[in-house]
């Protein structure tokens, strides 16, 4: 009888030419394109399957993005399973697709469901920008308030229901916790002069950081005040007045895990709450962000 | 009677697309894309012509690359008109060629021959390499032995004859004066993990910045020691053990001049220098890097 070991994967990828993470048919995607040289590579009976820590949307690019796959067992010890698949992975796959490492999942892990936090930064350029980086720097081509925008983050922070700036999906809940949320200068470095927009939350629901950073950019250029940016923290339905801005300029950059002997706890936790019926303010996983 | 006025442009470029700076029938280059736009948005008589600080090969970036021009004086004061052509230059460049600025030239100012240095780096990942940045960054694949890369690029620092480093042009003189050479791992920021060679040089010869790399590389791996390296440094000739890196590695990172009260003077001296036949030791003016 042959058991299976689950791995996790460390990858990273440039969103532009993927329709996002999810599968879909006859359309390149992350997820497609990785099962694919996974089951090719390991010349695999059944299709790999793999589990996300966050979907990521058509365009959306990662670099600190985590996956899981369990893989039947090999004679070889798992260790030494996982070092050569890492290798063989990194002879094959295009350059907009990288898995940074393969390593044994500790028990109880779940790239999804064991997640604690979800980072994602969003890039803005607010003059022309620099040419080589416009792959992942959105440019608004306009001064902006950066202390205001900074300032007016604050009011998002917070366990609140998020539904303004939601895509609706019906009995799914839009609570979600934000754990900081800032914007800043980018003052040296490779990126310097371009405005980062970063917000760490629980898990985030479908167009939620893209629709942040457009009412974040919307008080940035004096359109609306921080007293604006409040009200839909506590709106009861989708605002009509927040842009959801391109997916180009937003990166997932880290993903959370609590410390191994909580994993299991964390994804029976989340999987709970992923069945139940949305109660009020109880935060839920990730939806497409 | 008209005169004309002289306008610097300071501007960068993802040179991926291009066949380099200098223009060719047929081909798409930044000089020729650039001239393009410049006599189009002007609706000059006769096609306008670009001066360049550092004549960039295919497929080499740029950040900080100078060039000026001549232009025909306009009823407006040429102030406001560099900043409308500034305007007008961002609105119908391509998105890999960005004019960060048109400003009216100090007197004696020329972009190639009043330059007093280049700055180049070039920039390397030792494992998979970030995705985000695979346009700009080459991968070895291989660990790099960063310190003894730095050890012995000290030895290229100074007045030499580069013709090991060089590709071979009838007349032209291959001496060349390094102001610094260095070589880092990034340790922060966007391209953390990478590993940089920057130098800086009076001017370089055709392929030398390259070439530099793939010599340096070559200690960086353990082929080489730094005596190798030394030896080149006074070699009389190409060196065949040397690789030519590739061009998508490097940026143009930058261009320096003296005070404006020397720019006349010393655009007199290289100009000199360009006319005689080379002499042992002296230094010359930029060709392609």
């Amino acid at each position: 009888m042959t058991g299976s070991t689950r791995y996790r994967l460390d990858l990273a990828y440039d969103g532009a030419a993927f329709h996002g993470w999810a599968s879909q048919d006859g359309l390149r995607t992350v997820q497609g394109e990785l099962e694919h040289w996974l089951t090719t590579v390991l010349r695999l009976e059944s299709p790999a399957q793999l589990t996300v820590a966050g979907r990521t949307d058509a365009g959306v690019h990662a670099r600190g993005q985590v996956a899981h796959v369990d893989l039947p067992d090999d004679d070889l010890p798992s260790d030494a399973y996982a070092d050569r698949l890492t290798r063989r992975l990194a002879r094959v796959l295009p350059a907009d697709l990288t898995v940074r490492s393969v390593t044994v999942a500790p028990p109880g892990f779940d790239a999804r469901f064991s997640a604690i936090w979800r980072r994602y930064v969003y890039r803005l350029a607010e003059t022309t920008g620099d040419p080589l980086h416009r792959g992942l720097v959105h440019r608004v081509g306009r001064p902006l308030d950066v202390e205001a925008m900074d300032a007016a983050a604050a009011a998002l922070v917070g366990l609140h229901d998020f539904v303004a700036f939601c895509k609706a999906k019906p009995f799914a809940t839009t609570i979600r916790r934000v754990l900081d949320c800032g914007v800043t200068r980018v003052d040296a470095g490779e990126l310097a002069g371009t405005v980062a927009v970063e917000i760490r939350a629980d898990a985030f629901c479908h167009s939620m950081v893209r629709s942040v950073v457009g009412a974040l950019v919307g008080v940035g250029l004096g359109q609306h005040d921080a007293a604006w940016l409040e009200r839909h923290v506590s709106a009861a339905q989708r605002a009509r007045d927040i842009k959801v801005m391109p997916a180009r300029g937003l990166v997932l950059e880290e993903v959370g895990y609590p410390a191994d002997d909580q994993l299991a706890a964390r994804a029976a936790q989340a999987r709970t709450r992923r069945d139940e019926q949305p109660l009020p303010l109880q935060p839920a996983i990730e939806e497409q962000p």
